[in-house]
């Protein structure tokens, strides 16, 4: 009976072989797999105990052939072939870049990221991370930022249940480390030619829970918090490339995985923008899918312009400067750390609520994305931000009926209104992409759609000129969450009036 | 009888003369004012019906002796004295800046600016104006901007009672000229070598209004609101000179008075940079006072650095610029406009009353200065903003509890705290001028005084590294106007505790 694979699932060739040496270095593993006219070629990799795998997502439906090409006989010239069927419900296949300023499925779904962080919920053990998953079933995001190596930090201080690479610490961490970012690597005897298995099929495991919710994996391969707990921020180069390559060979065939070069690649002091571009030319050459890429900055942005980055990620705290960077980059622009809700004594972990949904609605309504994290202290020192576990915030329910709004815009998503210069019409009647005036976050989708949001502003009223057609017109309360017909079928020259109260913004759509 | 004036009264000196051709253009006089050693020669003026006059502003206690100087046989050689006797209760002189960022009268008295905006409040017949004043005694405000010119705006389509020369309009406004920066002057026949004495003798009667009220008046000589409505905003160059000698003899007397070389200067298409140096040069040059001078944008800053401009007057609605503008010009900053608390549909007349508060805290915990005004819609167009009358606003209150908090600061005021660079001290633990991190606005002075504002921050708890001595630590939450005592005699590392609410505040003061 012939193998059968969803589209955009994956297909997974094991095979057998005992080798003498080292199976990671000396053993090439490849395979081709084609269909009609249209062949890839992906990378297999060591899973220890004399497993290789093979793992393949295809993206037509049909017939696929495979042959397998191998330095270890036992491994080359394995062929055969499977039938890649329809997707299954809920997945869209791999998220791509469209229109510019968005995002789409493969299927051509649009999908507009409301993303969290957890940046290492997947090295707490299963108890907590199941709770995490629960939470994460109830909750509006649909995409992780998480990191694969472990995390040294205020409020992490646990070990992860493995490591990375076979070995283990010869030193307990030393606390005055913390925050040293020319910290030594600590001692240990890592054998960083030999991958651990059983860490990287771990987080396959939860990668693969998140693409059941829905969830895009947002990996991030390297950051800067270690401070001499494990060294993994300061490996060899060679050892960067290859475990680059090792991640590819194992997870690049599940359709939620983006690559984040980084988290706050400009605090990793040991490597140069060269060592970034070359990662990131590796993933490009090694990715057979072309997933996603980005790199998270600290203070000074990487030049997201370069052309191996396909969005732009950003840790800024003023979003109103997502038009600026649209324009500047021509890319799709998802601020994943503004801030976040919490109460820590930290100035990025203790925004109000309130800051931090008006944020989100400055950067959607300027035509960007904006990524949530939580950071309330608690007893034991389990952040949402880093650990998972429960939601405590009231931003979630808020960013719940953003994304709604978000949502219900016309594909692919909106376009920022561009400013209108003084002069041009301080009468008071404006309607988008004819300008918006300054202090006002706004956007447009053709004549179809246009969204304005006011914020800390609280105008009386507004006038539009509307184009030809006509529009029913919404008042939406972000922080209350209520959406009130203004008007159903409004003309030409309308004024818009508002009730006196901070975080409106006003929804006008064309009737069909 | 020796005539008596109040140190930084003004004495003033009434001749009359009858002249043929133009007194204003043909009669020169002049004073030479002299105590002991020192002389200083003050400009006269035309007052009409034959009336010259000079007016003098004495600074040393004592006798002092002067003789006029004219081309007027009868105005000139006129001699006399006048004995400077102490100043009255409420009057501490001109304010001068001191130490840098900071602002003192001429008696040492510390002056913190706590400005509003009633542009031309002067121009709106006695009713309005005597409530405005009455306003003003009830109100937290030092300092006031107001235009020497009438003003043609939105909401201001009155026109003033009499004109600054003589003359009269020949022209209904047009309307359709409002915003066009470009419009032609108006038909008129104002004879620009005429003033109109009466104008200008209202425009003193209010300054000494405010005067009397311990009210600076930042005065604005120039403003781009006129849109062909009268032409003031286009006279020709010569007019512009003799104007600002001849405001400056008649109103530099008055000890409240600043030198506001426009509002939105920038606006102002027909005057180069140039023309710009050249005013301040000349105020420089006439002020026999030396009073306080400042020009206000509307996008582009003038260079504040240049040496003639004695402090920053700004418009920008991000106060976390504050430090960066201290460090760049080395002067005071008064934001004076950041927006103002209203609900008119122009984006800088909107603001929520949190938000105004929120920036008056930012601008001042930065060391900062930041101005208010009024901008809510009434059935009268009788906003606050530009014609005086009433408050109805919820910011007054609030910055009136903030002055209190400025005005018990140690003088001369606070310093911005330098940001610390990452690494230096995540730890949590800081004091300035040690360094505070970002997202927070913070100052002090010496080691006598710390304020940190957290505006949308809402941390749990910081810790503090205090110097030597105890301190007293008070958490102000300044929407709600509170002070709530937190440690009497802290000292060494101190963890303070805060309640999770917004827009609060921590100040530590050394016990004496």
């Amino acid at each position: 009976m012939t193998i059968q694979v969803n589209k955009w699932n994956y297909f997974e060739l094991e095979l057998k072989a005992w080798a003498s040496g080292n199976p990671f270095l000396d053993v090439t593993l490849e395979a081709t797999f084609t269909h009609q006219h249209r062949s890839v070629r992906v990378a297999g990799f060591y899973d220890g105990d004399g497993v290789y795998k093979i793992r393949f997502m295809p993206d037509i439906e049909g017939d696929w052939r495979y042959v397998t090409h191998s330095n270890l006989r036992a491994l080359d010239n394995q062929s055969g072939h499977f039938e890649c069927i329809p997707s299954l419900p809920g997945n869209h296949g791999p998220v791509r870049v469209v229109d510019r300023f968005h995002f789409a499925y493969a299927d051509g779904t649009p999908y507009h990221p409301v993303g969290t962080t957890c940046y290492v919920w997947n090295l707490q053990g299963d108890e907590l991370e199941e709770q995490t998953l629960r939470t994460l079933r109830q909750a509006p995001f649909n995409k992780m930022r998480m990191c694969v190596f472990p995390k040294r930090y205020s409020f992490n201080f646990n070990e992860p249940p493995c490591y990375p690479f076979e070995g283990e610490l010869k030193q307990e961490w030393d606390p005055t480390n913390l925050y040293n970012l020319r910290a030594p690597a600590p001692k240990h005897n890592w054998d960083f030619t030999r991958f651990n298995p059983a860490y990287f099929r771990h987080l396959e495991k939860r990668i693969l829970d998140l693409r059941e919710l829905g969830i895009e994996a947002d990996l991030i391969l390297f950051h800067p918090y270690d401070f001499g707990a494990w060294g993994f921020d300061k490996m060899p180069p060679e050892v960067n490339d290859r475990y680059l390559r090792y991640l590819i060979a194992r997870v690049s065939a599940f359709s939620n995985v983006w690559w984040s070069l980084a988290n706050e690649y400009d605090l990793m002091l040991h490597l140069t923008l060269a060592d970034w571009d070359h990662f990131f030319q590796l993933i490009q050459d090694a990715d057979p899918y072309d997933h996603l890429r980005s790199i998270h900055n600290c203070h000074g942005f990487y030049d997201h312009g370069k052309p191996w980055v396909t969005h732009c990620s950003i840790q800024h705290h003023d979003l109103t400067l997502v038009p600026t960077w649209l324009q500047q980059y021509n890319k799709p622009v998802i601020v994943d750390e503004c801030g976040y809700e919490g109460d820590i004594y930290m100035s990025w972990g203790d925004l109000s609520a309130q800051e931090l949904v008006h944020r989100f609605w400055l950067g959607f309504a300027a035509g960007g994305y904006v990524g949530h994290g939580e950071t309330y202290l608690n007893d034991e020192q389990r952040l949402w931000w880093s650990k998972g576990g429960t939601l405590s915030g009231d931003s979630p329910a808020r960013i719940a009926f953003l994304r709604q709004i978000i949502e219900a815009t016309p594909a692919p998503g909106l376009f920022p209104a561009p400013l209108r210069t003084f002069g041009a019409g301080n009468t008071g009647n404006w309607i988008m992409p004819g300008g918006l005036p300054h202090h006002r976050a706004g956007s447009y989708q053709g004549t179809e759609y246009y969204l304005i949001y006011y914020g800390t502003h609280q105008p009386r009223y507004q006038q539009f000129s509307l184009p030809p057609g006509t529009y029913r017109i919404d008042i939406i309360d972000a922080w209350n969450m209520t959406v009130e017909r203004f008007m159903d079928a409004a003309s030409g020259d309308v004024r818009v009036e508002f009730p006196r109260k901070q975080f409106l913004a006003c929804r006008i759509e064309r009737n069909k």
